[in-house]
């Protein structure tokens, strides 16, 4: 079979400790202007390929955490260095424009074209920003605009409202709020930080709005042993949604991810968002769905949200990382009355957005949502079959495409075997306590799945 | 003498109304996804050049407002080019990395190279982002970490502070605050947007932490007509912030412009930001100085704050905007102890960071900070005398650098001033109520302020 990346390398080669002397030289060096604790390995742009980093010790690494789900083609794809050299990008090439200013003429077939073809069904309106963490900002403050719009059922704000609003003392704004859900990753601006809840370290010191957080399902896995179960927990958690909406009208959105994916890897059912839906829709609180991390086909649909076959469609749906740029899609009747109310300096970055278009067209013309697919269930059987082995070690193999994980018996053992695999070749990250997530490119075939567990494997017989 | 910009248009040249109608087309198609309503015009990106737009009508337009203050070389600059076709950005075209996981060793360079040989004095330590909004954000959080460390005196957070901070109830945090100045702007995201307090429309219907707000002293020109009032205006403001730090030991940090850029071009002296500095360091409250919109170089220095002569530095300048991507510099001592407390995915993008470098080294060869001080001159002068010929009309023409501004009558004036400056192929902006500002790139000569000017005199004419 033809590889859908072409000239990959044959496969992991290690000839150093990973990182390497010349990583931790340029550690030091780096290290002298930014932080570079959390600096895994430097990497070598220009030779890594496909689904193999090659960092600047020369080591070939497998890669299954794509820069924390963030590469959607492997690296360096022929298209899209066809598409750069070839000109595709000049007009982008010249400046950093404002793009609610005087955007490129360019800029609007990129819009009306692939990012419209992406759309979510009923979801035709959008807004760029450039990062997940800005997409959510944003995406709560329409959901605002939204309650209070009702609320003021169409009359204007008082001249005093106005004046109260400079000093941040609006009536009735301030304790407006957003549900969230235990293990939830939303940013970590002080807005979507409120909403974040995966782990202490990330909101420890900065001040939150008190916002009410509920308890995700947290699924058993396998599915079908635990049904029973899941059903249940599913239920408690919709209940204190319900519960919360009901006693308190400033709550103006429900915000959560298809799968958490800081928060560990954890799933929901589609009866379960489907209900949330429900739920929310009846009275007309704005549901969020974050596919920051889950969007762009990692689940084996473009938008995770897509396989749930929901009732109508959520009101608004954020993206970043694969996508290149960060932004949400929106149903009309969320269009702000007024321009201005949401808005930025650069609303996006054009450049990334030229190549956004390459990278959909590529998973159109290649049908990379099917590889995902296919590969997905080759991965999860790989991972089942594995925690079938090291039953002490290892539990819950689980994935949708392959956006999968794993857990590890304890949060050291995770950490050790993370760090194992890379001394392996193999690049991959934690997720919750003691998960380790797979975020491949959407290039990843059987064969780097056979080549990632073949290294699990080794490494298992040694943790267990 | 030889023009900083070669090949530049000869000059302003428009045949028909602006926006004409391809751009009107673009915008109806462009508004079925995005709200277009803010859009001046569509820019017909690579036939741009230096100071002068090309719209999609064909327009030659002279910009005086650089996309909201993000443009340093002007359209399309040669080098810039140059670069980009000599295959100096190829190690960043294969796809956008997590700067903080595995970065490329080409990022090592750029940020030991140009973005430290442009570090303000005293601020050797550097944290790239994407965004103005973002900057601020992170700014805030690491002055939020210092003061927690400093109470904390050492000791780790105990098992319950972790517990109430997953509830977003952290005792002694969420009453941390941030003083900011009337007029300020300081981004949009929650919690930057509670610092910003330009206007109303921006933060109504928005949940705000509840931050104080000081009077910025609002200095009159012409200065030294103005001496005794501006004097006792910036002795208020100062006696406001050194009244609330006495009062309240959760400030954590004053953030300002060195000039407010969207809260009409408010200037203050050099003395208040001294004392503002004074005051901060004495009480071991972070100073923050946002130079989103007056970093690189338009005020004439590489930073606003260098013509100050700060009895020491400020703790951290925040930057995006001319910088390409967002950004702060800050003192050695606020690195956090521990990694991974300010962090994002993308931190930054390398390739802006690759064009920045080229940036920075046009800024140095060319000696453009020297041209914008002579220019700068020569703007303010021109100014002033149109000022003196329309006095019933235009008024407080003021200027640092290029980064300059006049006043109109009225607020409903100043929008038709505008938009008869645009009709005649000047691009130009607002800030304030009435105030008209100028944020032209940096190679902004006399030529082509004559040229604005002439267009002003034109339009003053008619609406005096």
């Amino acid at each position: 079979m033809t590889p859908l990346f072409p000239d990959e390398p044959r496969g992991i080669s290690v000839s150093t400790a990973i990182p390497g002397p010349r990583s931790e030289a340029l550690r030091l060096r780096h290290a002298a202007v930014q932080d570079a604790r959390t600096v895994h390995f430097y990497q070598h742009a220009r030779k890594s390929r496909g689904n193999y980093i090659v960092d600047v010790d020369g080591n070939t690494i497998l890669d299954l955490y794509g820069h924390i789900a963030c590469v959607p083609l492997g690296y360096n794809h022929p298209d899209l260095l066809d598409a750069w050299r070839g000109g595709r990008f000049d007009w982008a090439a010249g400046y950093r424009p404002a793009l609610g200013i005087a955007p490129p003429a360019e800029w609007v077939g990129i819009v009306e074209g692939a990012l419209s073809r992406v759309a979510p069904r009923g979801l035709p309106n959008l807004m760029t920003v450039t990062t997940g963490s800005e997409a959510v900002e944003n995406a709560i403050k329409t959901a605002f605009v939204r309650l209070a719009r009702r609320r003021r059922n169409g009359a204007a704000p008082s001249p005093e409202d106005l004046a109260l609003t400079m000093l941040n003392r609006q009536p009735h704004t301030n304790d407006m709020k957003v549900i969230s859900f235990e293990g939830a990753f939303h940013g970590r601006s002080l807005g979507s930080l409120s909403a974040t809840r995966s782990k202490a370290i990330h909101k420890l010191d900065f001040p939150a709005f008190e916002w009410p957080v509920v308890a995700f399902p947290a699924n058993r896995f396998p599915l079908d042993e635990n049904a029973a179960y899941n059903r249940e927990a599913e239920a408690r958690s919709l209940d204190q949604v319900t519960a919360l909406l009901d006693a308190d009208p400033q709550i103006a959105a429900v915000i959560i991810e298809p799968i958490q994916g800081e928060g560990g890897d954890r799933h929901a059912s589609a009866a379960f968002f489907q209900g949330l839906r429900r739920i929310t829709s009846e009275r007309e609180v704005t549901l969020i769905v974050d596919e920051v991390q889950t969007g762009a086909g990692g689940t084996g649909t473009f938008w995770a949200h897509e396989a749930w076959d929901l009732p109508e469609p959520p009101d608004i749906v954020t993206f970043s990382k694969k996508m290149q740029l960060g932004g949400y899609y929106f149903r009309p009747e969320l269009f702000p009355a007024e321009p201005w109310r949401i808005f930025n300096t650069f609303l996006g970055d054009p450049l990334r957005g030229a190549q956004l278009e390459v990278i959909i067209e590529v998973i159109e013309r290649d049908d990379l949502l099917g590889n995902v697919v296919r590969t997905g269930k080759t991965l999860v059987r790989e991972l089942t079959s594995l925690v079938g082995r090291y039953p002490g070690l290892l539990s819950s193999a689980r994935g949708v495409g392959t956006y999968a994980a794993i857990d590890v018996r304890d949060p050291a053992t995770r950490d050790r075997m993370v760090k194992a695999l890379q001394q392996l070749g193999v690049e991959s990250g934690g997720s919750g306590d003691r998960s380790i997530r797979f975020r491949p490119a959407l290039v990843f075939e059987d064969r780097h799945v056979h080549e990632a567990i073949d290294r699990f494997d080794a490494v298992a017989k040694v943790l267990a």
